[in-house]
């Protein structure tokens, strides 16, 4: 690193929501920042699901970290794995690369879905929280389909044509409305031995309802929309076994080719690094001001955060939350930097939360405001269209969205992938 | 199979221009046709080298067969790996998927780049002739410049930051006049640590000049305007040796982490499947109507088949050759159905052939009339927007060039693929 020893190293470890808020928050204050991330683009996550259905391209709901930062000319950006961190020795251990040191370190490395123990369901089912995540699933949605036109043994036809989603959340609930969708619209018109429209897609739920997070009601309206669209809802359906042929959801065995996990959260293991305490979730417990207990210069903020709200509830794992954690922690930094005394304990501010089931429809729960159906969907589509990183991207989701909604077609229906003639849907 | 046993049967393998175009030709004349393909998309190969270097994105430049053929009802398109033919019987096998029979075979199964008997280069060079090579290429070359700006030692850096391209064709012109704009403007203020203007580019030719099908006037401008964009042209440059540390070309040893490979060409190996005479590159020899002889119902065209022009010159490995031939063999199937005779012998209308060489440079030779710089650029710009399949694409392709004209901004710059920790340029 250059001998500029005196500007304050804040490094930041993850570009999701709350790491690239904290990044653009803390530029232009003379502190040298250093980013770092597993991967060189900031993900637009909400919209993961339209990649992974092949409504949208990798490179509509995803931009380049340096792009995004290319005017912050103190920040540095660097793509690697963080292997840990030496609190004592104030250094962030980077595989391959070496070590970094910081003054204030903010942790922002997000979550994943967890798997309850079972890791070795991984190898058979995929989850969703990644852009290689999102194409593995595009690449066995869209493969499942293929295969099936090419045989003739109608049990495996229907083994490759049953899509099981296994969790009731704003995932699970996007992702099945949009294989529904794909199967019974864009696709049928497309093969001739098959029948897309009657592949079935089952959404497991463990719980009593889905999208545990939002007023019963709108759980009722998102069922029965889904059920509309064709969606087999089970609630209170836990997952017992995923195998290469299937899965058993509460005692009955369905043979499927294609499990998608969007259940559990865990966030990613950050506490271990620095050694501390952690939530029932891996996420650190961090104090009001988001610094952890014992290392003042250590922040965690969204997801690998356990912070309470006022009333005493979990805050959720929302962008939103991630957002405003950002800007607060680098206010926190900011105000230490110059000796200003600290900003009041951070509260957060609930804007509302959204979920979309399908073309034209959605759930908004803003608290004593609820919407659904088509009015929840323009606002849902009108909100995620202007967060969307970018000028250049918003135009080309346009493009792609209109053109989709008139035609019913999908723009990024490619199979692509070195693998894609080895996943475990293979049929053998 | 359905019952409908009286339809004649076509079976056509490879679904690139000549496949394509020939399905497109023989639909809607009472005919039973098959397009297998390995992949579930045609490709628009001429555009290629700009989804390997982040231009434009995959979507942009291939489109799923099935949605190109939707309208026509009596073909029918499964993906699959064609392992061999048995011509006795009129059979195609599919990996995996069982046996087709076949009353006409269109073998289009198109050319890969020759590794000139070192397939052991393929460990650590990526060649560029599907969408997978050109995410892998992109994958390699942006994620070489983020692993220089995460180290300190000046060699390594050297070594990741330095591109070799192998083959003075189109593509091998394309491609590092591509890598040369990427460096020098793109990326150029993205970095902090590296200055990406500092990249070393070096085009390997073994012959005597570049774009050898060109007059030596255009060969002669092109590695003057390579040069003025900062690529190293080496011409009788022969590659000796590739291993995951560089190269040895023409006696000299240059370190390097990203070789690309664009040279020679070899026909997928369809003469093997049917036992027949191949020429120098393994394609096979047909007669005048595309025909294989020894067996009157295949037809071989585009890159996999040998039939020289009146003048004896074999045909070039052009996507204008494929289509006029696609479309011929459609019109030989079509009379040899109805009864009708045969048309006259294929005749090769040359068009003229185009090269790019850069933002508003490029060649264009049509015999007597030749183009050259900026008019040239303008003139294959225009040629390769309408001739991109689809109006969506077309759209979508010009916000992408606008865009990257306007800002030199390259929209599709992320890394995915879950092997990207894991490529032989890895920084160990």
């Amino acid at each position: 690193m250059p001998a500029e020893a005196k500007r304050p190293r804040v490094i930041i470890v993850g570009a999701g929501f709350g790491g690239i808020t904290a990044a653009r928050a803390l530029a232009g204050h003379g502190l040298d920042i250093l980013l770092i991330d597993r991967t060189n683009h900031h993900l637009f996550q909400p919209l993961l699901y339209q990649t992974a259905t092949a409504a949208l391209a990798p490179s509509d709901i995803a931009s380049p970290i340096r792009v995004i930062l290319r005017r912050d000319r103190e920040t540095t950006v660097i793509m690697g794995d963080v292997t840990g961190v030496d609190a004592a020795r104030r250094v962030v251990a980077v595989k391959d690369t070496g070590e970094f040191g910081y003054d204030y370190l903010i942790l922002a490395t997000g979550a994943d879905y967890s798997w309850f123990g079972h890791d070795e369901w991984a190898r058979y089912a995929t989850s969703l929280k990644t852009l290689d995540d999102a194409g593995t699933i595009r690449r066995r949605l869209l493969s499942a389909f293929e295969w099936a036109e090419s045989l003739n043994e109608p049990k495996e036809i229907a083994r490759l044509l049953t899509f099981i989603v296994v969790g009731g959340g704003p995932t699970g609930v996007e992702l099945s409305g949009s294989i529904a969708e794909l199967a019974r619209s864009t696709l049928a018109r497309d093969f001739r031995r098959i029948r897309p429209g009657a592949a079935r897609i089952v959404l497991c739920e463990a719980g009593p309802r889905l999208l545990a997070a939002f007023p019963p009601r709108l759980s009722d309206y998102t069922a029965r929309a889904l059920a509309s669209l064709g969606v087999e809802v089970r609630l209170g359906a836990a997952v017992e076994h995923i195998d290469a042929r299937g899965v058993s959801v509460a005692g009955q065995r369905i043979e499927s080719a294609n499990v998608f996990w969007c259940a559990g959260t865990e966030a990613r293991p950050a506490a271990a690094w620095i050694g501390v305490d952690a939530a029932h979730n891996g996420a650190v417990k961090v104090r009001p001001d988001c610094s952890v207990p014992g290392h003042d210069e250590i922040f965690a903020l969204g997801d690998v955060a356990s912070l309470a709200d006022r009333d005493g509830k979990l805050l959720p794992g929302l962008a939103a939350v991630a957002v405003q954690h950002g800007r607060y922690v680098a206010k926190v930094i900011l105000c230490r930097v110059a000796g200003r005394p600290p900003p009041p304990p951070f509260r957060y501010r609930n804007l509302g939360t959204l979920a979309v089931i399908g073309r034209s429809r959605a759930v908004a729960d803003f608290g004593r405001l609820q919407l659904r159906g088509f009015p929840a969907w323009l606002l849902w589509s009108l909100v995620h269209l202007f967060l969307l990183a970018g000028y250049r991207n918003r135009m080309v989701v346009y493009l792609n969205w209109s053109w989709a909604w008139f035609t019913y077609g999908r723009g990024a229906r490619l199979i692509t992938g070195a693998s894609h003639g080895a996943e475990p849907t293979t049929a053998a």
